[in-house]
């Protein structure tokens, strides 16, 4: 049996495999911050450098960004594309990091051992399973497991700005029979998932503007227009009390949830209650007639990411500001327009603000929301595959997050793409302290090396 | 005539005066940032040695804080303390400025030269006119003119904490005839004015606090509480369609305005086109149903002087923030209690907060309005000196800043105190770039020639 010589010889070089996964971490890659741009470079052709060692004719290609990573490999039978993004999330509150979040360890918790680091799950630690995958069967066969191509972005994180110009241009290239995509997670009880619809996503920044200048409250204040008020008056008039979105428009195009997908997703016994304990919550918010599932996979949200404004520093400074600022997103779902809900939210705020007061949106960017194509055959053998391996039925589930790749595989390259991966709900993406559970890291190679089987 | 040996002396020896202003300016004591501990120290230093100089008996005083100078001379005659504070604001946004605010340089501007560093005017540039006019005096006299006190503090821009512990203790080395304070303004048409009411200001800092880490907006948006959502409303909710505060119980203790004063502010010809003119505005916010002079000087504000929150670096970051802070300040008139308007901001916070959300409330500070004995023989003779000095008839105002001195003096010491000072709107005090006249420096240190002349 090759599959079993395979995830044996996977079992017995994991302490390689973490390794090299640790010095992928080292490198902060940190894409939404030009000062990390030479390691996003790094990062790239650390990545070119060890898919070469797999027999891949791997590139490093450069974009008006950060550079792209192309790999080409074996052959025969379908051909699957991978992706994965090396770039991470910034590091701050960088004071709730227990530890350098670029200093990666191996950490031993309670629920088993963990990686700790920036990246580590989101999305190192699980592109390199697939990567791992790959090597581990090179390594017994000799040869990849069929006709791949590997593709690594360093924008994920930021937006993918390069993504679809590059896309567009190396349409050929790219194009595959189905994308593989490593993003995702795990349900919340553990069980294998295959996502099947992911929302989408329109961000934009806004800024109040009032007088022309900073102003002293004594000397102005209960005169002159306060942006900080203003702000939170337009922010605070985007949601009702019954947690919907007061955005005219703003529910065109989305779907109720069809009634077997309603089942299925009752069957799925989704505990919100652990859910939100885990993150010192209890009670549901938003809608208030929605379940927590349809809450986070199939109804769009209008969220309030980042707000600033007059004096933030030690002690107290009594200033009217002149200026303002909120960053904004919305997930989207079905099929809502970003560039509707974006100009739906520009006719709002500009309706909104007083006399003397100016708003303006800037770093508008969308992404509709996607739903996989369930009929092609992979999803099946996936679903095979993540089954056997961890000994629990795989599920297909909605995934609340944003993955836009998905969406442009198809409008771009006309290319399906099924989304799999192995992060936990606690794996604190996003926020400090990110991790990656070994037994995600070590089960997930494993079952990609299952799948690849299936698929070659 | 004496008094004219003076005023010439002064008019010569201006320059001396400003390069001696400049060498204070050079000290960066911004009280509020414990960075500049020693610095605060060294204005104290500086300010001890040059009372000194004038025949003062001039020292540093320790408090838990930043030091106090106490300097005491002259004799005969009624008794009057001179108080001023030598801590700046902080200079933040620093990009803003056009040049280093603790390199303080002369500036021509077509209204007529400038001192250009922060502290110019608000209120080493003012403390220093009571100075040189002192310096002149003895020059010309060989005495200081009268019996004085100068008691200066380095925390006015921090809460001055460590203010009324001092006055306890030393109460009988402070008690004067009267209080003359130095850190008001010239009214907005240039004409001089004596301040004989101040709003009060009770501040805090708040934080809501909901998932006990910061998420990601796609993994919880929709089903966690986003406490920016939170703070957005109750922050949106304390003021309502009329602009006024909703707090319960906030405007117990506020006076209407008696119509004999209505009748002298109509008089002064407030032009509030021009006052927010002059910041970019244009029209009055804050309560509808009231005049710009009475939002000014009689009206109670709230105002949000800083807000922050989740991600507000470069970029975008889809994070649900564990927090999110708000710096609020009330502006007090008549008998409004500072402690139970913070009171009844604490009860509004925690009765709107919904589940899975905390409110706290930090930093609560406060200090009642005041208003002047207008009957003390001083203010007639102040009258008299200013509009001797400007040429134009001195005003009694009202003032929207506070300067809880004025009746920490009453209440811990039982003195009346004086306000008056030669600030300009425009000064830019608490923002980028401050500055101070010329003129303002050179009248102000002749007026209070003239008033020391008048009072000895």
């Amino acid at each position: 049996m090759t599959l079993d010589a395979v995830l044996s010889r996977i079992d017995q070089t994991l302490p390689e495999a973490l390794a090299r996964l640790c010095d992928l971490l080292r490198i902060p890659s940190i894409s939404t911050d030009p000062a990390f741009r030479g390691d996003c470079d790094r990062a790239a052709d650390w990545l070119v450098a060890d898919l070469a060692s797999l027999g891949f004719a791997a590139t490093k290609r450069a974009t008006p960004g950060h550079p792209m990573v192309v790999a080409h490999g074996g052959s025969g039978g379908p051909h699957f594309l991978f992706y994965g993004h090396y770039d991470v999330q910034p590091v701050d509150p960088i004071d709730l990091w227990n530890r350098d979040p670029f200093d990666p360890v191996i950490e031993d918790t309670p629920d088993g051992p963990v990686i700790r680091a920036r990246g580590a799950s989101d999305d190192k630690g699980q592109l390199m399973t697939f990567v791992e995958a790959c090597r581990a069967w090179v390594a017994v066969h000799g040869t990849l497991p069929g006709h791949l191509t590997v593709f690594l972005e360093g924008e994920e994180e930021s937006g993918s700005p390069s993504l679809v110009p590059f896309m567009r241009v190396h349409a050929a290239e790219l194009s595959a029979d189905l994308a593989l995509i490593c993003d995702t997670g795990l349900f919340s009880d553990g069980s294998p998932a295959i996502v099947t619809q992911l929302r989408g996503l329109a961000k934009c920044e806004i800024t109040v503007q009032a007088a022309s200048r900073d102003l002293h409250s004594g000397s102005y204040g209960g005169l002159a227009a306060n942006p900080i008020h203003v702000l939170t008056r337009l922010l605070a008039g985007l949601h009702d009390d019954q947690g919907r979105v007061t955005l005219p428009g703003f529910y065109d195009g989305v779907p109720e949830v069809p009634d077997d997908q309603r089942a299925q997703w009752q069957a799925l016994a989704f505990d919100h209650a652990g859910y939100l304990g885990d993150v010192g919550l209890s009670v549901p918010a938003g809608e208030i007639d929605r379940t927590p599932l349809e809450l986070l996979w199939s109804r769009p949200t209008a969220e309030v990411n980042g707000i600033w404004g007059g004096y933030t520093g030690e002690g107290f400074k009594t200033v009217l500001p002149a200026e303002a600022h909120a960053k904004v997103s919305f997930r989207l779902v079905g099929t809502q327009d970003p560039s509707a809900i974006l100009d739906s939210f520009r006719r709002y705020l500009e309706a909104g603000v007083p006399a003397d007061c100016r708003v303006t949106m800037g770093f508008a960017l969308g992404s509709p929301a996607s739903r996989m194509a369930v009929d092609h055959p992979a999803f099946a053998a996936a679903r095979a595959a993540l089954t056997e391996e961890w000994g629990r039925p795989a599920a297909f589930v909605g995934a609340g997050g944003s993955i836009p790749i998905a969406g442009y595989f198809k409008s771009v390259l006309g290319m399906d793409a099924m989304l799999l991966g192995f992060a936990r709900d606690d794996d604190r993406i996003h926020s400090p302290n990110e991790k990656y559970d070994v037994e995600s890291f070590r089960k997930g190679i494993r079952s990609w090396a299952r799948l690849l089987a299936r698929l070659a």
